[in-house]
């Protein structure tokens, strides 16, 4: 065969998609040719423009189609409280999940040395610019709690004291609703280790 | 908010993919915006052309990009041989198992008279003008072992029949590898009941 069916190809292209397999892309293409061909094309056209169009945002770097994201655009959010996370599903998640009303700083990553990984790819050097302004009273670093979003986390804090910006973490131990028997043991040692008094 | 962003646009347009819900969806376009831009650029058109180009066979309603598919187009392949099934993955299926050299009927569906699906919307006017010109030798049925399907290829029994067709329906049973005790009951107790004679 000269060239390569188009069903083929299309089978091929829909494996960019994370987590879908040989199998599954067989069957999301024949979905899509047998039962939904009008969400195909929207989908298509959907997608063409926001890989044209939609960047990062100039103060925040989380994904927007415009030069500032939503969240920088709203008067009122607070630009004093500024969360930092590793991705624009962070935002999401912590939006959906919490009343925050502050703005947020998006690293698109976390230090990673191995994979060439630097203070200036996760745009250390836009954040400071921000910490320099006064405006941020407090930093909070909700970075994941894995080996290098700890190192970036530390590297944070040490950024925000050079400015004496208040800086906290969000806290981590045993998730609510979680069973001691179930939890995974360096939680659960964490969890055990950074215990609170409480107040009599 | 006027108008929905177009991230958001994004993710609910990727939901037309079958398997995918909200979480996977965003998964997907966070993946595609921040990591394969390429990839999605690709997809976007191969999607349009493929909905736009890809029909069906003018011979056995596969799905093909031209009049003719593939199958139908190779000279190497018997047109006395005719194995109808189901669905254009069940003729992928059929080609990656087996070494079968003849032609395909795709019904694009099975009967199914409460869902209105009836002979003609099956595209057995088209069968049958193939069976009448006495080219098909012999009729492989290989719709599913459901009850639509049981139905289905009981009509195409008797419709082969009326030309004095050999048909044939593929074997069902316990399948190889499988342990007896895993099967579940109706397989087992059609295999049970549809045992074979060994030669002596």
């Amino acid at each position: 065969m000269g060239e390569e069916r188009l069903l083929e190809q299309l089978i091929e292209a829909l494996r960019c998609l994370p987590g879908v397999g040989p199998k599954s892309a067989q069957r999301m293409a024949f979905h899509v040719l047998e039962r939904d061909r009008d969400g195909a094309r929207h989908l298509s056209t959907v997608l063409k423009k926001s890989c044209d169009e939609i960047g990062h945002c100039d103060l925040c770097r989380n994904l927007t189609e415009g030069t500032r994201c939503h969240i920088c655009d709203n008067p009122s959010r607070s630009s004093s409280l500024l969360c930092v996370v590793e991705s624009p599903s962070d935002v999401i998640a912590i939006e959906r999940a919490t009343g925050f009303r502050g703005s947020y700083f998006v690293l698109l990553g976390k230090l990673s040395p191995i994979d060439g990984i630097g203070p200036s790819e996760l745009g250390l050097d836009l954040l400071k610019e921000r910490l320099e302004t006064g405006e941020v009273t407090e930093l909070i670093i909700a970075t994941n709690p894995t080996v290098e979003g700890e190192a970036t986390a530390y590297y944070l804090q040490e950024l925000a004291g050079k400015y004496s910006i208040n800086v906290s973490r969000i806290a981590h131990g045993v998730p609510l609703g979680g069973e001691l028997e179930y939890i995974d043991q360096s939680t659960l040692a964490m969890a055990f280790s950074t215990r609170k008094p409480l107040s009599k």
